[in-house]
């Protein structure tokens, strides 16, 4: 499998969609060199943006970790992440009453800054639950998952209300080798248990390109052929990018191995315009 | 399970997107009483938009529908059809070759008005495939199933190329009591069959919201708070509205009867704003 | 929806196979009654086991259950659990070293009578898994959720074995009104992550019901049609019964409410061949 | 990936079920050298099987594939299809009335052969269907796909009765290259558009490996650990005989590619226990 330079490849577009995990970091933090690439966009005036399944912090939290290793430019303007979407989504639906949530005391920032009280599954309680409008998934940390997976099921059986799952993938990595369920996981888990629909945010949806696009325009105006999205999961950032009508561009720093690329390509159908060992820049 | 009068609730709102299929038409045809529905809207200055997942011909087409019987405010311009977003998307991303399609003559109108050469199914040849670029499931209708599904399939063993799929739907009604296979449930088929992830457009997807949404700001600035969603279908028009952040109304005139509303809506966790029994106006 | 009489139906058969849950206990022990059922069957010599998808305990700690609660003639060998199909299985297959599992010591019975050395998935040691040759789930309780299911997904991506689910249920009543995510619910999560596909046992599969009808028939010879397969639920006890060719009877006592019985067997096209209040006999 | 050769791997069991298509057959007929297999099988006093997903005609003419190409050894007594157990359901299960069915006339023989009357789907009279008790999906040709799919969907939202699958295979080669949709394919086609659950039989399901078991023990008696089930197919041949509790052996000429069976063994986690390149003996 032929795989392009990324930067001949980045060089025919004005904006760029880059995913985070096995994109900019990995495992053991952001990975080496990606500040240089951050340096060549700058140089020729390409803009860009981190567009993330990640609602475990707001993005001024995100881009705190990408400044705090060199990479000043990501501002938190430049962060696109599904949380967002769960933030705007619930100040234009819910006007009053709790919302509930599972997950850390950081990743309920997009309820706080929704204007809403928030409230822990774990200091719920199921006989006193009239006022809680609205569930929200947020992290896979925070809370006890015996205990509070549980506790979600019967609220939900006890009370009829919009659910909304902030992060839809199934699992991140967590060291070179090892992975953890992610909190779209547990949400399968409980919506499986339930026979119920939640809404769901999260590339590869539409909602989350869209979102990403609109504030890339509002910067500097562009069309959708003169972005790129790049990304190292086929099943989300390359066919979510497909779908919506950008270029995509598959790096192979992350869950696609340089090994299978041709054949996950192949026996998916999903089809990236380029093909990269990475966003690094010689 | 208590109903709503359409008028007090149409009145809430700025503009209103319609699901064609059980709210404005059955197997009849146009439901009696609806082209009063869109007079009491003209008259209190209501925009409207038809929103539907149908690919079978083209928002002129579609549109005429409507006119013929009586309807004469549905232009084309107020259609938002499933089939113009794969049309903007084959615009977009094929450049050159051909676009195979399963549909009849009437639905490949979505593929040329893209500016793209067409092939039936039914007139591929299985060892000349180098020129096509692109397959589209566009209608039911028009082809061979037995013959042209499996043709299909063979066609992207031999060759990985982008599919789209104009409608989602699984099924529609064709009289009082019988359905007919959607061209969206066909699709799902070769889906599984082949292990591989095709290109879909249709409710309850964002991306149809988004395109209706956009047309209607075209027209006159609207807020989503300002627009309402009207469908039969807690699946698609509800969860799909909600989900966009619009206010929903389900209407018992269609596929979800009045005696199941209240048990498939608790069972859905699918929460409409409102529950008409039709859009009719008295 | 006309109910039948138990004590009617009864009599048309030599052999009843009984699920627990919902049909002789609830959340709140053993239902008042049933053990007059027991009484009845008995005088008219019909021969009666209880086939349930529980491997939480092992058959003498599940009749334990039933004889301390006065009923004395549910005795070890008329119980049929799916913990004993995963026991046989790795009698059969599992010839040295290791067992890992997720489940109380209680659980763990059921791979120790198989002559297998066990390990809890909390007291693995991921750096030291040569010696482990399977994995099994067999209960919810007994691990901490949060770290031991990741710590199950890391094992079976560091490792390929075969992985045995010895319960299928996805939930389980706790109390009136609230459930429980059962061990089969757990598994979905993890071949979801995982992407692989493990061996499953319990009600509706097959397997389930040949081991209870040869278990029936090594005490007294019986013909399939004269057998009754007696469920709370359409998806696993009625739909199993029925392709096993015994005959089926629901009962509404249980996770089938009585105004919702018609609308499920019409809707899911699982059809029983009587549907009873209860088991209990006036 | 290192294979063993069939011949050492054979002479340990004393019973062998072979799958059909990609193991003794391909897409031009039964595989060159497989006749010397059987030669050699009887030599060694091994009883041998053919287990096969295959509705479309009965054992006679089954085996009749095989004998008249000079493999006499494979008797009708030796061919267990999944057709077979649909046959003995509708034995046990419908006493009277008139089972419709999609395929062939010589698919129906299983109907027939159950002693009960048959109806072509494209001879039923949606008007008339009082009379039908049943419905089998039995072969994907013999009947007009885009009619009478539509009719037994309409016939089934009519008249709620027991559906029967006779084949669960999703597809099967017609030729080097080339594939067909099977029966089991459409049936999950109609089960979506309904969202009924048919009863299905055919691997990788128990009962089928049990249907086996039961004949090969009425010839001579047999432990599950002195069988071995050779098959190309994971996902059907292996899991099916892994979970039934005999001996697996994978062969490399079907479905299963040389290049990929290391892979799709990891990433399914479903690991047979020998993997051989063909049943041929040189």
């Amino acid at each position: 499998m032929r795989t392009k330079d990324f930067k001949s490849v980045a060089l025919k577009y004005k904006t760029i969609f880059f995913d985070a995990f096995g994109v900019l970091k990995n495992h053991k933090g952001i990975i080496p060199g990606v500040e240089k690439t951050f340096d060549f966009l700058d140089e020729n005036g390409i803009n860009y943006f981190v567009v993330t399944n990640d609602s475990s912090r707001g993005p001024e939290g995100l881009a705190d970790g990408y400044i705090r290793r060199g990479i000043k430019s990501i501002t938190p303007d430049k962060i696109i992440s599904s949380g967002m979407l769960a933030r705007d989504w619930l100040s234009l639906k819910i006007k009053e009453g709790t919302v509930a949530y599972l997950g850390t005391g950081d990743s309920a920032h997009y309820v706080e800054t929704a204007g809403l009280d928030t409230l822990a599954i774990r200091d719920l309680d199921l006989e006193d639950i009239d006022h809680i409008k609205c569930l929200v998934f947020l992290d896979d940390e925070g809370f006890d998952w015996n205990q509070d997976i549980n506790k979600v099921i019967n609220l939900l059986r006890k009370r009829n209300m919009p659910v909304v799952v902030a992060n839809t993938d199934i699992h991140y990595p967590v060291s070179k080798n090892d992975v953890a369920v992610a909190i779209g996981g547990i949400s399968d888990l409980v919506e499986e248990v339930l026979g119920k629909k939640f809404i769901r945010f999260g590339k590869p949806d539409a909602q989350m390109f869209m979102f990403a696009y609109e504030r890339a325009c509002e910067m500097k105006p562009v069309k959708k052929n003169e972005i790129l999205m790049v990304g190292d999961t086929l099943y989300t950032d390359i066919i979510g990018g497909n779908k919506f009508g950008v270029d995509t561009a598959l790096v192979l720093s992350g869950n696609t191995l340089p090994e299978m690329a041709k054949v996950r390509i192949t026996s998916s159908g999903i089809i990236p315009n380029f093909i990269c060992d990475s966003v690094i820049i010689d």
